[in-house]
């Protein structure tokens, strides 16, 4: 198999790629993994123009030797190159397998919205060594090249629905537009980080209330992690709910089974989870 | 007139309702405000319970002796009574003015979108002393009972199309759910606070990319203050684009015109900006 890595929002050091290819080295060494250049580009907040990682990945994604692409890094800006990208995807970039999360949903939600290749929440190309100890990244090798399953989300082996998985600030971000899937009859689950708790409430408000997501199965919650603190001076209030209490709120109030929790998120258990059927 | 204040977010101080009632004895001594008990009740990030915001809202919308319902503060909150509220409005309601901004954009989206009475952006009942020196407060006084015009934000006397002012992050929150109204030709006035760009970028993609606002006939930028720092480690990177150069790419992308700023937001100038044609 050949992975290609491409970077469609934020720049990854040559460090993280060097770590990654000794890490396929030493366990898939007749597998190749290709770091395109534009993944160490920086141009303020982004690797490289919208122009330059637009033109990256249709590169990757539209040559038939790369079996998979996977996703270097998030942290913002997978969103901006979408209108350029999807129009211009070719008969190759539908025999692909993509793979990342977090801001990389806009990526992985338009893909699966048109029905362009394969999409799946997985690790990023860029963890091992930083939030990851090789867990991680080997399940998103073990299931990409082996087409192995100890790595996908736990309730995947025994539900046997349609799923898929988000960062609840990027799936809300796709809400009314014409990018966000059609999730009807999936168990949609979601993962947060870095957000205070009015925020996340506030997301789910939206998340309930879409009518886009109205038909969806149910709703799993995956890690919500480094919550920020609530208040306009730290620690001067608490929100008054758990994160617990506000999902089955919200789930309520969507008319949609609360499914229970995921292994997924920003944090070392970050499984993998196949968009649609696994 | 007769002024109703309810807080349907978050909760106020006695002080600042006894700021406001010294100021309508000065300027409108035939005017009443009244401040509803609910006001200065906290429970948690909100106001009292969600049932007990509802119902104080619910009780002065409906009451005839009340000729307008201002609000007393936002930071998030509004949205969760919007189920509960919006079917028990009665006939009273719809014979009334509401004004806010910020948070309570959700309320009067959503009363703009049922057409239930007369919406405006305005400065909050509790502003006066705190972020405004009385300017902001005297043009909501002034244009509630006395139709004064002087406050208004200024393009609206010139510019005669229907118009509607909200805060970007609710305006983001509110798309692809039935409480976000039809703002077909109108011109859309967005604000925003505490936000780092890379978070207003994303928010401007979904502006942008909402089929529900394909139809406005143009954007104005108000004030975006107290921009947060962009990196996860302070200082370290700048977003790369200035707020002026976002606002004029995303309107571009939505192909409506970019109508230029706005005097509205989290300042002292946050002018008046009535629903619809003013």
């Amino acid at each position: 198999m050949r992975i290609g890595v491409v970077a469609p929002a934020r720049t990854v050091s040559r460090e993280s790629s060097l770590r990654l290819a000794a890490f396929m080295a030493l366990t898939y060494p007749d597998h190749d993994i290709v770091f395109h250049p534009q993944c160490y580009l920086e141009e303020g907040h982004f690797a490289g123009p919208d122009s330059v990682r637009a033109a990256a990945f249709l590169e990757f994604a539209n040559d038939p030797a790369f079996d998979a692409i996977w996703f270097a890094r998030g942290g913002y800006g997978s969103n901006r190159i979408l209108d350029t990208v999807m129009p211009q995807l070719g008969p190759a970039a539908r025999h692909k397998t993509y793979i990342g999360f977090s801001d990389m949903g806009f990526l992985l939600g338009a893909l699966y919205a048109r029905g362009i290749g394969r999409q799946a929440h997985g690790s990023m190309a860029s963890s091992l060594g930083r939030n990851d100890k090789g867990e991680s990244t080997g399940w998103v090798l073990g299931w990409l090249i082996d087409g192995d399953k100890s790595g996908l989300e736990p309730s995947l082996a025994t539900d046997r629905r349609p799923a898929a998985a988000f960062n609840l600030s990027i799936l809300t971000a796709l809400i009314g537009t014409q990018w966000l899937p059609d999730l009807t009859d999936h168990v949609l689950m979601i993962e947060e980080v870095d957000e205070p708790l009015y925020r996340i409430d506030r997301m789910l408000f939206q998340m309930a209330h879409a009518t886009q997501l109205k038909g969806i199965a149910g709703v799993r919650l995956g890690a919500v992690s480094a919550i920020k603190d609530n208040g306009e001076k730290e620690g001067t209030y608490s929100f008054g709910e758990t994160i617990d209490q506000m999902i089955v709120r919200w789930c309520r109030d969507m008319n949609v089974p609360y499914l229970g929790r995921a292994e997924i998120g920003h944090v070392e258990l970050n499984r993998v989870v196949p968009f649609g059927l696994s």
